[in-house]
Parts: structure tokens; C-alpha cells; sequence
């Protein structure tokens, strides 16, 4: 398989790491959403957006919740990241929807305040992300527990890699962004930097 | 249930439709994600984002996709409206994952032309989103059928609900945005006007 999209994507970077837990060999294709590179990728997604898989036999599959779902179907049941069902998988899905919606602001101010000339910032709109944000972060700072995973099992799982992208990535991106205190989060990162698969894609500005 | 977003949202939109054809009975609250009623959105979902559902409990789910799934989950089998697995699944989920994707953009070119002051009117930014948007519309006139519905039954599924929202929300919302000519999604949004949850909630800018 061929995923493109850059670590800096935490939403390509969250389908990297899903690949590795599962034992899935992956070839990484970073290329930007922007200048050259961006035509590679429309020609794979007509919308230049990443992440988008190409599967072994050339099909494509596009959006991270779509291809997650691919990954876990066909994953033997022992390397699922997702429980199958009821609380303990609406539980997880939360997990992954916060670190989702934390991170698509975090991408959205990136847009703002990084990729967009001085003078059309908006300062109402920079201020309204975020807000947005840090209440983000402080949802995701509740939601993991003193100690070990938000997976509740010995090994983390779908919900730790979403949500610790998301509290790496504010960290490495707006390092001057305060989103309050963050222990519980900083130690999910942390312990998360013991997989190789979350330390070697970390995002680099 | 209480589902908290208005129609303009094309997410709100389609969480509300899912919910009208399998039959649920849910309580809308249509409100702005600006102004005074935002902090009543920010009360349910702290990053105020729609759609956020209430479930008969008071639990709240948050995010469409994993608002699909639990909703899908509980649901009778002969309600469901996604596939159970296999190629007939990853084909629909494309072909929400690619209208997620146009609408996505849509709700940006939104905040990026509309609600923004024109001062801070970025043109190389919108021409992008204008780009995505008519690359996503083009991409999901070709997957619509020349005639029945996506989801290859006789009736319209998740996938018909989402890519007829996005092919809507377009014409509504960007009348003059030139996205080609699509006879496909034209004819399917039409017919999807048959359904009295489609023709109800179409957004009213």
C-alpha cells in the first residue's frame, strides 16, 4: 500500500501509525498540499487532499474515517484498534472524534495564521480557533486517565493514537498557544514516544 | 434524542436525514455556531462544533462519523443504511468520504467569503477552495449511477444522503460558482427531493 501525506497531516500521520500497530507494510509518499507536489496528489485525490491510500491492486481510498474502517475489516481480529461494539467503541469513537475535531482546528489555524500573508489575518477568526482549540485539549486532557491507555487495555490503541497526535501536534505547531495545563495529556504523550511508530513520525515545522 | 445544528450544516443536515429513514424520533435544535446561541452549542460540545447528539440518556456524541456509527450500531438491520462490510461498504464509504470532503470545503469557502470581512478576503485561498470544491462536485458526478440510486438498491442509503446534500448545498449556498456541468447529481438530487426528510431540511442561507 501507498499512503500519501505528510507527518505534519495528523490526520496521514494517525493512518501511518494504525498501519504499523497492524503489522502493515506502508510505503510513505510526503508530499506537500501545496506548491509541485500538490499536482502528485490530485492526480491519486482530484481534491489534493491527504491522507489517501492506494491498495494494492491500485484502488484508492480517501478521508481517514473511510480508511480506517478498511484497515479494521480487514485486520485479523487480534490487530484491531477499535472495539467492535457498544460502549467500549462509542468510548473510543469519542476519543477519536474530539482528537479529531481539536485537530482540524489546529490544521485551520495553521491555514490562518502560518499559510496566509500577514495582512489577510483575521484576527476575530485566529482568536474564535483558538478558543477552539484549548477547549479541545482541555476535553482531551479529561478524557485520559491517570495512568496507562484510554484503550483500557495494556496496549494503547485507536483512541491514544488520535488523541496524542493531537497533543503533540499543538505542542510542536504553537509551541506560544496556551491551552492550560496538561499533565494527564503530556504523559499519554510521552508514554506514546515509546512506540516507534509515534516517535518517528513526529511532525517536523 | 436532541440533535443540536441547523440544516446549513451539511453534517447536522445528514445526521438528521440518517436519523428521519431509520425511523428515530429527534428533537432539533437549530442553532447558530455564532453569536449568543453558541454558547448554548459550547454548553453540549465545548469546541462548538454541530452536530453534537444527545442521546436518551444524556450522553453526547460528537462528530458525524462517529455519530453514523453509533446510530448504525443500534439500529435493525433492515434499518441500516451503510453496507455491513466488503467492497459494497468501501464503495459507499467513498462516496460519503468524497462528499464529506466537498462539503467540507463548501463550510470553508463559507467562513473564508462570507463571514469574514472582505478586507481579509485572501484570493488565492478561495481559489483553491473553488478548485477543491469543483474537483470534489466533479468527482462525485461521476460516481452517480445514470439512473436508481448509489446505493445500487431501490432506495437511497448513506451514501445518496450524503452526496445529495453536498451536490445541494453548492447550488444553494455558491449559486454563481461555476462547477461544471453535473446531469448525474442533478437527477439525483432531484429524486432525493421525493423524500419528504430531504425536501424539508434543505438549508436556507
Amino acid at each position: 500500500m501507498i499512503l500519501y501525506g505528510r507527518d505534519m497531516s495528523p490526520f496521514a500521520r494517525r493512518v501511518a501509525i494504525w498501519c504499523d500497530l497492524q503489522g502493515r507494510e506502508v510505503e510513505r509518499r510526503q508530499l506537500l498540499v501545496a506548491g509541485p507536489q500538490w499536482e502528485e496528489i490530485k492526480a491519486v485525490n482530484p481534491l489534493g487532499r491527504v491522507p489517501a491510500l492506494v491498495l494494492d491492486d491500485g484502488e484508492v481510498l480517501v478521508e481517514t474515517a473511510a480508511i480506517i474502517d478498511h484497515l479494521e475489516e480487514t485486520a485479523p481480529e487480534e490487530a484491531r484498534l477499535l472495539p467492535a461494539g457498544g460502549a467500549e467503541r462509542r468510548r473510543t469513537l469519542q476519543d477519536i472524534a474530539y482528537a479529531t475535531s481539536t485537530a482540524e482546528k489546529i490544521v485551520a489555524l495553521v491555514y490562518d495564521k502560518v499559510r496566509r500573508p500577514e495582512e489577510f489575518h483575521y484576527p476575530a477568526w485566529i482568536e474564535r480557533l483558538e478558543g477552539q482549540i484549548r477547549a479541545g485539549i482541555q476535553v482531551l486532557e479529561g478524557r485520559v486517565p491517570e495512568a496507562g491507555w484510554l484503550s483500557r487495555t495494556d496496549q494503547p490503541m485507536g483512541g491514544d493514537i488520535a488523541v496524542a497526535i493531537a497533543g503533540e501536534m499543538v505542542e510542536v505547531v504553537f509551541p506560544d498557544l496556551d491551552v492550560g495545563d496538561t499533565p494527564m495529556l503530556d504523559r499519554l504523550v510521552a508514554d506514546m514516544r515509546g512506540l516507534p511508530a509515534f516517535a518517528e513520525t513526529r511532525p517536523k515545522p
